[in-house]
């Protein structure tokens, strides 16, 4: 026992010096970024390549899942699929670099706006400390990107009032909360605020991708009827994978990246994400989205 | 009992034939149609006339109730009331010819988008093996009205999914999902991506509207303080509604039915329904809407 | 088309027979049993016996799972699991012989007590048309097996009000309802009101508990550490099953038999289950349980 | 105008003086009971004889249903029913010569004890400044009892806390709170802690049954098959009432009069209404007790 | 007691009196407005002016807050604060010289689109016999904001149901709804249908937000980091309070002012607050807005 | 930064040693008691002597209070109280020497028994990897206590299932449920079924309670209108403490304490904690009770 106190004491000293070296990340300006999405696939395939691109500048990148994933297959589900997808999730952070993957434990395709789940996210953002927020519109295919976008929405603002889940210390500022790429036109089209290149870290998303291997390569397949043309090498997968998920780049996004990249660079982008700014946090002038994007400056 | 074991068994050969017939239907491309409206003669008043061309042609149309319209009257209410209703509604749809009017047991005047009646919704689609879901926009001046709308845009893309009420097989695909009429202009106003000649129907329309006697001829005129007004007999009963729930084609829908059915045939029809795209169905082309719509062919 | 209508039009004259051949099981005082478990097998061990009995006798059994049994096993889950056990339960059914098992698409583990339950409820017991409802003491391991008793609890009398789910017309009088054996002694301990002889049945009973292959041979050992102990002959397996199911005759069932098949039948009865009047059904005297459960005179 | 605030001020110090007199009210031990039961009916079937001696004493009775009873019926049914009943209960509570009776409203056979409920009895328990509150036990026939006594359980101390509906200034002391008889055996009966003579009120009582002419001559008949003989004179109505509502004493409730009356009186009390106490209140004293049903002193 | 029975006799023929004022006020076309809020001060801050000049007018104006601001601060909380902020809101009322200030029981910050807070909100507008609701477009930054916005909404229509919420008289006529100012752009932004001059009340209207004192200089500074720069003298924190709260008048706004007033006048109006019609309530002609908005004819 | 990884792997290689220390431990038999009570204080005042005990025989201890006790003040609550009893919580269990003490963040007096909540206290049990759970019975004065009784009973078994909140794994066995004493009797009056005596550590346990400052010296004495008599310095506050919350050994504990001590040394013992075995967890024999309760052996 006494050994055990000794290296108890030993490991508080250490991580003291961790919080100081924490703090002065901190003064060098590392930004907080959490994408809060419906599924463990949702934020890799809307934000994965920005994610990259800030885990690789030192920033401090969240992913969070609002379900568990338990009914997105064919021929499993429950609890025994969530664990499935947990431990894909895990492996698409490690192969984006960013620092966690949080799975909160809600039923697949049965979320709704509650409290509780509000709560869990306001204690998300707060522990993350974050400066910029993301999720979905609230207009979207499936309810659980809709009501998640409510969610998020719903917790913006109380992330900074202290009687709102005092378990969790307030933050100081309401950060700034972004909306991730869609294709819905109704009641208005996605507007492409900022738009990130991402042709440098394109391969690491499509890698995030390839660790959801239930998801891209056996239920999404699926529901298209496509399960027959799924091919089975690594090389041949991810070519698959490029062909389906990579966007081209659309018009008004592509005028986004000229704004953000002047219009030479931003004319020869190969792949992007965009994001829209949201009303309910703060809004941000350009100068400050460019110290909170910080590879939109190169 | 040797009996009843006989006739089971010859019903149970019939079945089998008749089931065998079912199979052709499909052969023969019959459409399955499912109109989902907050309260017994809501689908009756947004798509009566369309319902009956369906049925006319042999389509397969379904209308669904999600309340059972409990509240709707002055001097009566509750189940007995809901007795009153579902008898009206199942006179409805022999009036119109089509083939079922589902009246689901949910309070008037309490709907809200809980899962329960989500997942009841999303079997009575796969029960219908629905190509065509009709049903109000969530924005009408009725709350049951927006939260069914809501309901049924829950319900749209879980219909392919297994693992959701895996009591009831899910569709092989995303059926088109369109929402009915209405006048609201925010935030934005309803979009007539389709419009269908009712002319020939439009008596049938009104005959079924004639049926839910305890709202055209008691609840409604009531609430515009017109009960004096309602007349007694049938012929001057069946005026009295065409004066009051005949639409005069708008110009927007005028478009529409120049656009489907060419500017000459399209500038003369008398009454139309306008049916407006919801994004998170299958995305139809005009070739395929031409399929689902066949009147839309003559 | 015209052959269609020709079986339709046969079909409804056989089925206009087979109803009168209902109407006379009727008078022959057919009784209408409802049992209502938990999970897709709760009512085959609590009562699978005296099931069999009833069917054997002609009268007609409705097994009803509240849950789908989404939860019971170690490596299948949601959905996937579900249809699994629907169809175990629909064999169980086959081996009792009795005429239907119904699995509401509830999750398993996650039962309350809410309304919509509650109402599909009172609808199964309505269409069943029942003499006696069966269900589990709301005190019991399980929190389903607990809630599934309270839902029938606050079905009890309901049955009879036409105001409830009026789209199914109530009962004429408040069944009898009854609890199945617990070993729970607070706050009281069962009371083996009824105890019913399944000598004769307990090997059908056996078979039933069979068909649930995923609980009786896989979920339920593992449970219990012991999933290396379970057989794989069909023979090995049916003593596997006796040796662990069949419950010892406790004195105070062993009273009840004497009680309703006198001391000396009663003292030599090998395996038999028991049943407690709940208080909030009709309060049966002696000779109308013997009515309603005509095994009892033999 | 200036006429109106003359009326006004005079009203204000008119309304000063009744506070003045309501405040010797007090100083003469003045007892406030409120009776809560599920439906406008239950009140004063277990109590009103007991409300009726209450009031002749000068006493402050108030009654609560706290549902509005819009399902006790065979043809009649929801808010139109409601009206009725309220109607009834307000006639009712005059014939008893109590105070108040609230009828709040929720919908009948629908009770679940949820906050928003459970808060409003809070604030008509704090309201009446109640020195006694009587309920139902959560043991008894009807969901709506159950939850009744349950809701009021909860309510239960939490009316001394301020922070609990704030916008109510909480009772300086948790009140007495008793359970009505009932006849559940289960998990065990109930015990008459109290007893009280309501002989010379019996007949007040019965006129108060007589008063919700709904229930007692149309709902509770056509339960129980009885319709046919419900008489249609006021005398013979009364007679029907006394045959069927007037509960002999039992002898544990014959125990609990001849304890408080001594056992002479006691042993020839004709009609009688007992109580229980319940744990959660305020534990009083027999010679509390004394003070708070001053009847049992005569 | 005799005396008592006295008093009350003359208030009773008194009252009578005042009644029949109150009907002449009717017959003067008094307006009843009502304002639901999410906190106590939104509505002071939304339409403090407009509804000091309907009260001056002697027009009968009650404001209503959804929920008790119990969340709004960052050193006190629950119900304690909630009877600090009940107490500003009756203080603003009174500075205002509205009728009444009904601040609801629900918790500050998490407010949901419940049906008991819907009932609610329906007795309310029923029982104040509104011509005009205003409240909170469901965007907005605040949840509660926009919970509010859609629970005024749903009650829309509904108010005239007589079967919704039985306890309270139905209105005759559904009342026009109308939406408060916000700054937001998504889906559309606020459109100025009404903008009044509130030039003359707006010294009372900042009267009523130094009465919020928890709200003007302790929670809403400390939330924007200027704690320390609140001043401590009255003068001062008029000041203050003009600095921050008098918003400029948008182009929009300016407008809309020449429309309802003149080119000339309007072009010069210091003070203004707009307001936006509903679709879900009485659709007003101009005419009818200058019966319910007298001040927009001087 | 290099200097930060190195001290992370330094850690890392410590947190190896204290993981195989901690292997150790459960070599050596330790026990992981977990104790779960309403409020934050309610597990100190039930079973703080025993916890000291365990803590002081190197096993680990954890409490768990539900609700965060916002509502348990006459002059504060929300947020701000919730602080305080946190910081309280805290110094108590410092006090006792136990490991943790956890304050779920939900509202006091508002508890229900939510499937949320439900999951949250599985995942407490889980991550404790509990061997023995403590809980309110689920009768008691205060809801919140008997709603914390229902949400345990009905989290044991369910901690075995892994489709339960499959983000925890599951426990191997299902721990050993027991209840905390309390002095209600119906249905039935608790059962010592242990009885631990505290003498040497009632100390220890009062400090515990005088750590819960805004509890034993504001709130409870406010209730029980004795503020006045709180006293001001430490050693008289001990005394005021042990006078009012020492509990006598009752005759039933003082049975169970001769049982578990032997008649001697059991009779006497000063200070006694007693508790109950719950149905619904593993049902253990008495030296099973003797190895997770090691202090019985002494």
């Amino acid at each position: 026992m006494r050994k055990r106190k000794f290296f108890l004491l030993l490991i508080i000293v250490l991580l003291w010096h961790v919080d100081t070296i924490e703090a002065q990340d901190v003064a060098e300006k590392k930004i907080n970024i959490i994408v809060i999405g419906a599924h463990p696939d949702d934020c890799d395939n809307k934000m994965g390549g920005t994610a990259a691109l800030f885990a690789k500048m030192g920033h401090h990148v969240k992913f969070v899942a609002v379900t568990n994933g338990d009914a997105g297959h064919y021929t499993k589900g429950g609890g025994a699929l969530a664990k499935i997808r947990r431990a894909e999730a895990e492996e698409a952070a490690k192969r984006l670099g960013i620092d966690e993957y949080t799975v909160l434990d809600n039923h697949d395709a049965e979320l709704l706006p509650t409290l509780a789940i509000r709560n869990d996210l306001i204690r998300e953002i707060r522990n993350w400390n974050a400066d910029v927020v993301l999720t979905h519109r609230p207009v979207d295919y499936h309810p659980d990107h809709r009501y998640t976008g409510i969610l998020v929405q719903d917790a913006a603002y109380l992330v900074i009032v202290p009687n709102v889940t005092p378990d969790t210390p307030p933050l100081k500022k309401n950060p700034v909360f972004l909306y991730l790429q869609d294709r819905f036109q109704k009641p208005y089209s996605f507007q492409p605020d900022i738009a990130v290149d991402i042709t440098s870290t394109f391969n690491k998303k499509m890698e995030a991708l390839d660790a959801h291997q239930s998801q891209f390569y056996e239920w999404l397949p699926w529901t298209s009827g496509r399960l027959a043309d799924v091919p089975t090498s690594k090389e041949d997968r991810m070519k698959f994978l490029v062909n389906i998920w990579s966007r081209t780049v659309s018009p008004d996004v592509r005028e986004s990246l000229k704004r953000w990249y002047g219009p030479q660079k931003g004319e020869n982008i190969k792949y992007a994400e965009a994001f829209e700014i949201c009303e309910y946090g703060k809004q941000p002038t350009d100068s400050e989205l460019r110290v909170l994007f910080p590879m939109l400056n190169k």
